[in-house]
């Protein structure tokens, strides 16, 4: 197989993860709303993980709802706070991810207005920024913790005080935070926060809404009530049992994961930087350790990808949830880059397992594309 | 652990469908959204297994919609297709699932008004009792192709064809039916279909809904576009691959699995007939083989429920996914059941690896408990 530099788009399971799945896909199953013992082993390891996630958090276990995931839980942060009190306006980054942006837009259907927070050239929110596009009647912000593409990191605390002085609530997509830096619910003063399981080595299809239990979420699935009636639907335990641990492990493993491949990072940018027709984006920013985005000049990013792809090295363009999509990314548009230069975008995100020789494998067929 | 005759609340899963989904969850990885080789093998997994679950509904790979289980596929067939039209009526059985029912009454916040199909004392629903439920605004007709707690099974293909005079669409819910007796959706004349993974051995947390391509369903999660835009969120590959595959074992073996369940299905009903306090619901209707629902004159079955987990047999008292409900099912209170009745009911539900003896143990277990 290729070689993997695309841990932004998802991650390998962990092995550890697997091995603490394997007993709800074998021996032990049940519905965790049945009541006799296979319903109560479920519930067991559905609280437990409640346990492990909350901790990777900063929150505590009543603040964690499942859902299959976090475009599921980033639609539910937006339409579950806001369906329940009259139309406002919802103030939203430039930088979202997909489906923040679009799930607050379709508010607009329902008389919402949507007011976009500007950043500046590096991808940064300031504190500026967001209160320019603060209005009277805003009610619900979201700035996501860090960057997809770009991996730049929002400073969330201090643009929740802004919110809470006026009394709006905050949400924050951690997808791609957590597992790779610090993240604390209680701390932060964020009301909402969405969680991703793929992407720190749990399984696909599982994730989580945190949220303050004072906000009054109105539940987006309905049916057996599961989710303290926040989210019906049978429960996926073993994708579950599987989040819970490596959001455990991700805790445990925070700093060493993040200086392994802020190494690699840091090794591949001194490479980079020793090409003149490399450009990276936000290089100066505070970003995840493991990510790095940069185009080359005269070098269209999906043929480049193709290009590395066919010479064994995975890596993505744009964002990589938008398949066959042709526009230059957004984040980058929102940053004020060129358009051609925003087309021409590679990011390269590190994994736990990438080793020192992955930089150098990379560097050696990149420079053998762009000379030629 | 105790015998498990609670098949219908969920299935453990198959030892062969979970060899299918380890390749995914070890060596091959990826977001089927990436351009590159693992984005490529994890949408050939995606299309595969949606094959397979087309196959098993007797659909078009390109009618079905992956979603994260029954409950998200009742609400998208029902929020999906009526969303983006003026609003109207939509008539619903009484004996829905829950997921069914309460995302109708979610449409109500929108102005759509809800009426509920009336059924018969075996929880049919007749021609006559669905032609008395439409009314000229009604937009959408949704009855299940199979009871969870009964077992009944609705003669759908002829209630389509009332509502296809009428160009009314119509949804079945056919979790419980699909791998326990033959769906058709193509000869059926239902516009939509829901189906459930994790009711015939496939892994929890997946599911489709098989859409008609001239309904025009408007997203319930927004984000990265996946499954045509109509159901954003990065793919659950070893889900979506087993459910592929729990659905293409559940086809092949589809005669023997209900001839086997049938045999022990019926084998309980003579015991259960000799017992003069049992009474049997809707036990000359046409049911699902594997299910049979009682209640025991003067026995609570939540208490009794307990009673037998504590002697190690594990069965439902309603339906299994109200954790902690007090209420008697809604089922049998349509049917006309008698209240205290209602809340006496037991559904022992067998799967494929339940053997002659576990009715045995079961009615030895059963007597001795009622005969105190």
């Amino acid at each position: 197989m290729p070689l993997y530099l695309d841990n932004n788009a998802t991650t390998a399971l962990d092995p550890q993860v697997l091995d603490a799945m394997l007993p709800y896909m074998q021996a032990i199953y049940g519905n965790p709303s049945s009541v006799h013992r296979y319903g109560r082993l479920t519930r067991d390891a559905l609280e437990q993980a409640r346990v492990q996630v909350a901790r990777l958090a900063g929150a505590q276990p009543g603040q964690v709802i499942f859902t299959s995931g976090g475009t599921e839980a980033n639609n539910l942060a937006i339409k579950g706070s806001l369906s329940g009190i009259a139309a406002g306006r919802i103030a939203v980054s430039a930088i979202e991810h997909a489906s923040l942006l679009d799930a607050a837009h379709a508010m607009e259907k329902r008389a919402w207005q949507v007011d976009v927070i500007a950043v500046d050239q590096n991808g940064i929110v300031s504190e500026g920024a967001l209160s320019a596009a603060l209005r009277d009647s805003t009610r619900l912000v979201s700035v996501m913790q860090a960057n997809n593409e770009t991996g730049v990191i929002q400073d969330v605390n201090s643009l929740c005080r802004i919110t809470q002085a006026h009394d709006i609530w905050f949400h924050t997509d951690a997808s791609q935070a957590a597992g790779k830096i610090a993240i604390d619910f209680a701390a932060s003063g964020v009301n909402m926060m969405t969680l991703s399981s793929h992407k720190l080595y749990g399984p696909q299809g599982v994730g989580a809404l945190i949220a303050d239990r004072a906000i009054d979420i109105e539940a987006q699935l309905q049916g057996g009530g599961q989710e303290r009636g926040l989210r019906s639907g049978t429960e996926n335990i073993a994708g579950i049992v599987g989040f819970g641990m490596a959001a455990e492990i991700a805790q445990q493993q925070l700093d060493s994961r993040a200086e392994h491949t802020k190494n690699l990072r840091n090794a591949l940018q001194r490479e980079l930087d020793n090409i003149s027709s490399i450009r990276t984006f936000a290089a100066t920013a505070d970003r995840l350790p493991n990510t790095v985005q940069f185009s080359v000049q005269g070098f269209d990013g999906e043929a480049l990808l193709m290009q590395l792809d066919r010479k064994g090295i995975a890596v993505s363009s744009g964002s990589a949830c938008h398949s066959g999509k042709t526009e230059p990314s957004h984040v980058l548009m929102a940053m004020g880059v060129e358009e051609q230069t925003a087309r021409n975008a590679i990011r390269v995100s590190f994994g736990k397992d990438n080793k020192a020789e992955d930089v150098t494998l990379f560097m050696d067929v990149l420079k053998d594309i762009i000379e030629g």
